[in-house]
C-alpha cells in the first residue's frame, strides 16, 4: 500500500479538509512546551467514533501506526508522533459532542474531544459539579485527561480522572469499538478494562467517549491561606484537616516560600495575604472546603480547625477567604508558581509522589543531597500534598547557572527519583510517563511489572500500532 | 508427573500438616452456600508469600490448575473447583499478618488471608477507620475482597474494595511475584495492574498481600429509617440527601415493605420503629450519614434535609436513632432480610445495578413481566439504593410453590437480566461471575468485551492454569 492510497482512504473516511499535511499539520507535531517534535504522514480529524474506527483499520491494514491527540496540552510527549513520519495524528477534536447529561444518576455521557473546561461548564448549567479542574482545563480535552489519568487540585476529595470515569467507549487496534459507556456504580462482570484503557495514553486502543460522574454542587467553598513553620508541620495540619473536616476537604496545597517569592517578584501586583513575619514563612499551606450546608458553617469549621492547628503550632498563621473573591485571589497565588518559574529561567521538573508519612523526610534528604552534588541550586517545590503529590523543581541561582542545570539535568532527575523511588514513590504522579519518561519508567519499575505491562500491550496491540514507543518500548 | 511427585513437592514447601487431602480437605470443596461442590487432588495452605509463588510453579510445571480460596464466602462459586479433580485448592488462609499501619499516611498493609473484621478492628485500634463493612466480615479474607471486589453498605461514601486498595502483591501463572505494595494516593506510571487483578477472581494472578486506605473515624454517626411511598420517591430523596449531606452520606438502603414483613414474621422480637399507617409502608429506607464535627451536628443536619424530604412527600414518616443500640436495631432490621428470606423458601435471587435514574422504572417492568409471565411469585426486592444496586429477588407464594420457582429458574434469570441489560445494567454489581453467571456473562457482555478480556487472560495466563472456568471459559 502506497502513503498516497491510505491518504485517499483517510480522505474518503474524514473527508478532505480533515486530512491535514504539510504547513496545516505542523501545529500538532510539537507539544506545547516545545520539548517534542516528530513527523507525520497525515493529521486526521474524525468526526465520530465510526470515523475513527474506520480510520484505525485502514491504518492498521497498512501498518501505519496512529497516535491520539486531544487539546495537546501533555507534559510527556505522550501526543506527540515520533520522528519517524510513518505515523498518523488521529486528533479527537471534533468529536466534541455532549451526549447526554442524566442528572437523577448523576452521571454525564461526553465525546473524548470536549474541552474540559466545556465539560465542567455543562454540569454547571445542569446544577451539578464536574470536580476536575487543573491548569490546562481551558484546552486540553476530556478524553486526554482519561488517556493520562490526570489529577490536579480536587483529587483529594473527589479522586483522579480514573475515579471519576464510570464507563469508556473505545476503538481498539483492530479498529473495532468496546461499548463501554455505563453509568454503574457497582458492575462486577468481568476484568476492569475501564481502568485499563485509562491511563494507558492510547497505548491500548482510543478512547472516543467516556461516561463520567457528577457530583452536587456544594452550597459553599471557603479557602484559607497558612502560614507554615515546616514541612512537618504541614503533614501534621493534613491529618488534623481530614479528621476535622472529613469528606469536606477539597483540597491541600503546600508551596515552598520560594514559590510565593517568585510569584511577587515576577508579578508585582500579586500580594501575599499576610503582613510582616507571615509573610516570610518558609512555607504556605491553601486548604480549600466545600460545604453543602452553608457558607456560615463552612467559615465556622473552618475557624474552629484552623484555630486548633494555630495553637498547636502546626500554622503560625492564617487567613479565611472572606468571599469568592477573595478565594480565586488565593488560588491565582498558587496558579502563578508555574508561569514565575518560567520567567525567572530553565528548571528541572520531577512529578512525583510519597507516602504522605514520608514527605518531609524526602524534601529534607533530597534538599541536601541536591546541594552536596550541584551547590548553589535552589529548590521550587510546591505541589498538592493531601495526595503526597509533589512538583519537586529545581532551578539555577548566582551558583548555578541555567546552562550548568541544563548541563546536569540527567544527573539531577537520577539523584530525585533515586531518592523518591528508595521511599516507595513514584516518578510520575499525575503527568504520565509519554516519551519523556520511557527511559526513567525502565529503571525504576520492576522487571515484573514491566513484563505484565508488555504483555498486556501485545495482547491488544499485537503490531505495536498504537502509539508506539510511548509508556512502553516499541516493538 | 505423577500427581504423588507433585504432593510430594507440595508437602516440601508447605510442610506436611498443610497439604489436605481426604476428609480434611472437604470443607474447601463446597461452596458455603452449597450450590458448588469441586474436587482437587489438595487443599494446600502456604503461609508465605514464597511459598505461594514456590506452590503455583510447581503446580505449573505439572500442568495442575490452581483454585485461590479465602474465607469461602464467596456468592458465584468463583473459589470452588471444578469437578475434574485435577486442581489444588490454594488456602490463603495463613497469609494473616497485617504487616504494617502507617497512620501518618493513612494505610494498611494487610496479607491477603487477614479476615475482614479483623481488618477493621486493626484500623479501629490506631484511630482510624476501614470502612468495607458486609455480611460476611467475620469470615471473608481481605484478599478474597479484593478479588471480587467486594461492595457493601457504605460504597456511597468510601467506594468499592478496588477504590479502597492502593497497591497488590500478586503471584503471576509464571510463579513470579509482583511486588506492587504502594502506598500512593497518585501514581501515573504505566498499566493500572492494580484494577486489573482486582477484581478478576483469581484468575489473572494470585493477591498475596495488599496496601489499603484507611479514614479518620467520624465524630459521629447517624443513622435513620424512613417509611417511603415509592421507589421513584425513594430516589427523589437520594438526590436530596446527594446535596444536603455532601459526602456525609455514608449509605442509603432500600428494603421492600415485603422484606421487613418476612423479617418481622420470621423474627417475631424483631420491631419496626413505627407506628400504624407507618409500617405498612410500600417501601422502607435505611439511610446513615458520617460527620466530623458532632452527635447534635449530626441530628440537627438529619432534621433539617429528612424535614424537608417529609414536606416534599419524598417520605412519610423518619424515625432518627437516639443512639448507637438504637441505630443496631435499624441495621439488624436490614441485616436480617436474607435470613428470614432463607426462612421462608427457595428464592431466585439477582444482584444487579442500574443508573439510578432507571431504578423506579426497572421494578415496575420488572415486577409487571413478572406477575404476567409466572402469576404469583412474589418480589423480595432490596439494596443499596446509593449506589444503584438492587437484590432483586423472587421467592414463592402459595399461587406459586418453590418447586414452580426451580424448575422455572432459568426462565426468571432470563426475564430478569434481559430488563436489566436493556435499561443499560449490570447483572452482577457485587457478587462477581464465578462459576455461576459464567454462562450469562457471555449472553449479555458484547463479543467486543468477551474478545478483549480473553485477550488479557491468555497473556497473562497461557495455559489455563489460574482459576479456569471462572469469568471465562477455560481454554
Amino acid at each position: 500500500v502506497t502513503n498516497e492510497t491510505v491518504l485517499a482512504e483517510l480522505v474518503a473516511i474524514v473527508g478532505e479538509p480533515h486530512v491535514l499535511v504539510g504547513e496545516a499539520a505542523q501545529p500538532y507535531l510539537t507539544d506545547w512546551r516545545n520539548r517534542f517534535t516528530g513527523k507525520a504522514l497525515a493529521v486526521v480529524r474524525p468526526e465520530s467514533t465510526q470515523q475513527v474506527a474506520d480510520v484505525v483499520r485502514a491504518c492498521v491494514e497498512a501498518n501505519i501506526p496512529v497516535v491520539a491527540q486531544g487539546g495537546n496540552t501533555g507534559l510527556c510527549g505522550g501526543a506527540t508522533p515520533d520522528a519517524s513520519g510513518r505515523s498518523i495524528v488521529l486528533l479527537t477534536t471534533r468529536l466534541n459532542r455532549i451526549r447526554e447529561i442524566d442528572t437523577a444518576n448523576d452521571t454525564m455521557t461526553v465525546e473524548a474531544g470536549c474541552i474540559l473546561q466545556m465539560v465542567q461548564e455543562s454540569a454547571r448549567e445542569a446544577g451539578r459539579l464536574f470536580p476536575l479542574s487543573l491548569g490546562a482545563e481551558g484546552s486540553c480535552t476530556i478524553g486526554g485527561n482519561i488517556a493520562t489519568n490526570a489529577g490536579g487540585t480536587a483529587v483529594l476529595r473527589y479522586g483522579n480522572m480514573r475515579d471519576l470515569t464510570l464507563g469508556l467507549e473505545v476503538v481498539d487496534a483492530a479498529g473495532q469499538v468496546w461499548h463501554g459507556l455505563r453509568g454503574l456504580r457497582k458492575d462486577n462482570t468481568g476484568y476492569d478494562l475501564r481502568d485499563l484503557y485509562a491511563g494507558s495514553e492510547g497505548t491500548l486502543g482510543i478512547i472516543t467517549a467516556a461516561t463520567i460522574k457528577l457530583f452536587p454542587q456544594p452550597v459553599a467553598r471557603c479557602t484559607a491561606m497558612l502560614a507554615l513553620p515546616s514541612v512537618e508541620a504541614a503533614v501534621a495540619l493534613l491529618a488534623r484537616a481530614r479528621a476535622g473536616f472529613g469528606a469536606a476537604l477539597t483540597g491541600y496545597e503546600l508551596m515552598a516560600g520560594r514559590c510565593m517569592q517568585l510569584v511577587t517578584h515576577h508579578y508585582p501586583h500579586l500580594r501575599l495575604p499576610f503582613e510582616a513575619a507571615s509573610a516570610e514563612a518558609p512555607w504556605f499551606g491553601l486548604l480549600e472546603i466545600s460545604d453543602s450546608e452553608s457558607e456560615q458553617h463552612a467559615r465556622d469549621r473552618f475557624e474552629a480547625v484552623l484555630g486548633e492547628a494555630i495553637e498547636c503550632g502546626e500554622a503560625d498563621d492564617a487567613v479565611v477567604a472572606e468571599n469568592i473573591t477573595q478565594s480565586r485571589a488565593l488560588w491565582h497565588l498558587r496558579e502563578s508558581i508555574t508561569l514565575a518559574e518560567a520567567e525567572s529561567g530553565k528548571s528541572i521538573k520531577h512529578d512525583i509522589s510519597l507516602p504522605i508519612s514520608r514527605i518531609a523526610e524526602f524534601v529534607a534528604l533530597a534538599d541536601a543531597r541536591l546541594q552536596e552534588r550541584f551547590p548553589g541550586v535552589v529548590n521550587i517545590t510546591f505541589g498538592h500534598l493531601g495526595d503526597g503529590n509533589l512538583h519537586y523543581n529545581v532551578g539555577s541561582s548566582e551558583g548555578f547557572s541555567g546552562s550548568d542545570l541544563v548541563a546536569k539535568q540527567d544527573d539531577i532527575y537520577a539523584l530525585v527519583h533515586d531518592t523518591v523511588s528508595a521511599m516507595g514513590g513514584s516518578i510520575s504522579a499525575e503527568h504520565g510517563i509519554g516519551q519523556l519518561k520511557l527511559d526513567e519508567l525502565g529503571r525504576y519499575k520492576s522487571a515484573q511489572e514491566i513484563k505484565v505491562m508488555t504483555l498486556v500491550k501485545k495482547a491488544l496491540d499485537p503490531r505495536c500500532l498504537l502509539n508506539p514507543g510511548k509508556v512502553l518500548q516499541a516493538y
